[in-house]
């Protein structure tokens, strides 16, 4: 939009600038293998976990896995999921994002809309290629 | 040192300035078990892996704990870490680090001093934290 061109120029970025769009889901009866497979055949770190009609209901991270290993638990993702997400919404500011990210201690965001339908997934690693351009 | 603290006023970062000292290494010849044990623990995704004299050897992640997980491969830390590891200095920009984190794909660098023996370690968390005191 034009605001968001104008306020560009400004120097202030929106999730929706920098989030990726092509955001893999898996479903929170697949298998913590097949969550594995997903991580290692898309390089991504986090994995929102949605229902059949593509509402968010948790989180699965290649970190989630790792902690699976270390305690020989190896059943469903809902099994492992972290229940209550933090999202982010794409008309909020990147510094705002940034904010949340570093106060919860995690690395990236889901994006949801008004139905808490997943849009994109914003990272510290997008936000750290924001910083690499801006300085 | 002061030159340091001229170049803060000015807004220019150094990765000294915001890595993480207190990193966590493993040994080439630790179980995959144990690493996600200390990942769990620690809740750092990367583990610098060292040799017995503390040379920096490789990098294991909670990805590569993930990947391991989708191949049913349980062995030693050296049968998945990645043996080229990408690192940085203290001394350089975080700028500088940011490009190279985006170069490689990946979310963190060891940080190295001249022998080669990990010092710190920088991740994109660290610079979107950065990010969000500055924005
Ligand atoms: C392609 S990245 C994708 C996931 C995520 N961005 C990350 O860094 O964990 C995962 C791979 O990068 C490797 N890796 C992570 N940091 C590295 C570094 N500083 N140097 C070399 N390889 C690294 C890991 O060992 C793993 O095999």
């Amino acid at each position: 939009t034009s605001s968001h061109a104008m306020k560009e120029t400004e120097g202030v970025s929106f999730v929706s600038d920098i989030m990726s769009v092509s955001v893999v889901t898996i479903e929170k009866d697949a298998s913590v293998y097949k969550a594995a497979k997903i991580i290692m055949e898309t390089a991504f770190n986090h994995l929102p976990v949605v229902s059949k009609d593509n509402v968010l209901v948790g989180i699965v991270t290649a970190w989630d896995i790792s902690k699976a290993v270390s305690q020989n638990k190896f059943d469903l993702v809902e099994d492992i999921m972290t229940r209550k997400v933090i999202t982010a919404r794409g008309d909020e500011q990147v510094a705002v994002v940034a904010r949340r990210l570093d106060q919860h201690g995690v690395s990236a965001l889901p994006v949801v809309n008004g139905g808490n339908h997943v849009v994109g997934i914003i990272t510290s690693d997008d936000i750290s290629k924001l910083f690499a351009r801006r300085h």
